[in-house]
């Protein structure tokens, strides 16, 4: 079927709207109308070329909340009208080890985890994404959202939520542990809710306090500026667990002082840069560095659930489609609190 | 106490015989009539004034072991007679949260940690090492070491072995599990026969293929040149963990690429010079790279009964305290297979 789309015609061009095709629905797959999708920083950095070359023209968003409209005749999981989300990926070999362990996204056959767009499909096809009003997906990689979720808000938790979500839950985030976020972004503001609802003590460390107030009502203990050297001292050997959303180059040492024994730090985005690293700074207190991307479609259900129940959700702005490129220049401006969402009905 | 004992004059300048005091033995001591003390490269980076500046003159040798001779009057963990072992720290507070979980060379309070030589004591005094005839220590930090152990070889157990130990440990190898020891030296050679009790199937990552015969012989099943570039095709994602004993500058994205999903690499060595990371080489699979160094008391006699155990010991070439000077130019030029341990019946 024929559907309308924003799409970026290629690199660095300003998204405009368009129609792209969606395969018929398969056995497997449901049919999804989307109501809302978010926008990812990844999505701009996608359209940018900053991640090279892109199978133009890219429909982008890999955060996207709908409602089911068919279903294939082997689709068990999903009823038409179910409320359901996609996330980052939208395929996988399901029969490697790691498929097999509920790490898809880590699927290790050739092609591996297939992104939600621009991404080279298992039959060959070139994946697109949610800004667009259909999207069909294997029903394996449709998430239930919980009714009484909000729809919009529950859109970036399927990125940004899982994100966070995922190292928070390995490395164990709860009562007695004390866990630092680094950025009050997109990502960083859903990992201080999850945490504090996991029970950790939580402290941002943030460039500046501009956004403390923010982040003590969504759930932070402490605020600290990392732009005064102080923090670095007063804070160091307390955290069990450092999450950095922050893709920026940073100077690791400092941060890796700031672990106790055992603690880890987990980059949940990467520099284009390498970083440095002092091999002391890990061996003093035993400590870990450790990278987590997104997580699988059994965490990431489980990470819904434990929103809906706990009441969760992404501070966000509802946008109209023709506000998509206004809003790439708001997020590389860092004006956004925290998530722009676009209203897919806007779309035509 | 006036002891004999073979200390380096200043930094750089040969090691030769001298005399150094030892204290009376407090409630807590023990006195220990050295037998053996192992040469860690550490005590030649140390004199060599590579890490700093140190308290000259100073006697080297933290993998100590001999008889004990006498006990305070408080000491019940040790008697006249029995067997004690050394290693790389001779006291801390006891009262932090580190030591008292038993990590004492993570110890939190200002002070630390004592190393058992060219460390400043809490009593202001500097500590004094084992190329001695004798040695005072609380008795805390004097290990068991089980009868029927020869005693030469069980020597460089109290670094090299607990150093290789931890780490193993503590991620776990064990049966199923993919154990990668990068450096087949004086740490290596443990870390492969350590590995390979636990039950891990044992690659040895080393430069080349010159000591692939002593690899397999000392319980490793695979061994692979990192000088080939096909090693890192070949074996990339493969491993659970790999312990990197190397302090050397290297690849470490190359190393990082041979971890399969939630595999971790552990230095316990640390280059001089930071090392470069790509962040997406730990987001990958995620990776984690960690330090580790030495271990407490607990595990360092945990360690000293599993290899008793297991028949596990350093392979040794033990010399005289004359041969100290030759014994490091050798080390330095990798000419030792693979612990040099002199005999300190031959400090007169």
């Amino acid at each position: 079927m024929r559907v309308n789309a924003y799409a970026a015609p290629s690199a660095g061009e300003p998204l405009a709207p368009t129609t792209i095709e969606r395969r018929e629905v398969g056995a497997n797959d449901v049919l999804i109308a989307i109501e809302y999708a978010g926008i990812c920083h990844s999505d701009i950095h996608t359209v940018n070329g900053d991640w090279g070359p892109q199978p133009f023209p890219v429909v982008p968003g890999h955060e996207i909340v709908g409602r089911v409209t068919e279903v294939g005749s082997s689709v068990t999981r999903h009823k038409i009208g179910d409320r359901v989300g996609v996330g980052c990926f939208v395929n996988s070999c399901r029969e490697c080890d790691n498929c097999r362990n509920g790490d898809e996204q880590h699927c290790s056959t050739p092609g591996g985890g297939v992104g939600t767009y621009a991404a080279k499909d298992r039959d060959g096809s070139f994946t697109q994404g949610g800004y667009s009003t259909h999207v069909v997906v294997d029903a394996h990689f449709a998430l239930k959202v919980p009714e009484g979720m909000d729809a919009a808000a529950a859109t970036p938790l399927l990125c940004a939520g899982i994100t966070t979500y995922a190292p928070l839950k390995k490395w164990g985030a709860g009562p007695g542990k004390k866990v630092a976020i680094v950025g009050l972004g997109g990502l960083g503001h859903m990992g201080v809710q999850i945490a504090h609802a996991m029970g950790a003590e939580v402290t941002v460390l943030s460039q500046s306090l501009k956004k403390q107030e923010d982040g003590l009502r969504l759930g932070a203990d402490h605020y600290y500026a990392t732009s005064d050297p102080a923090t670095f001292e007063q804070l160091a050997s307390s955290f069990d667990l450092i999450v950095n959303t922050v893709s920026a180059k940073i100077d690791l040492d400092a941060y890796l002082g700031l672990l106790a024994v055992d603690g880890t730090m987990v980059n949940v985005g990467a520099p284009a840069e390498p970083l440095s690293v002092n091999v002391f700074s890990l061996i003093t207190n035993r400590r870990n560095f450790a990278g987590s991307m997104i997580g699988g479609i059994a965490l990431t259900q489980e990470m819904l659930d434990f929103c809906a129940e706990h009441g969760i959700g992404s501070e966000i702005e509802v946008i109209s489609a023709d506000q998509i490129n206004e809003a790439y220049a708001r997020v590389l401006a860092s004006d956004v609190r925290y998530r722009f969402v676009i209203d897919t009905a806007t779309l035509g």
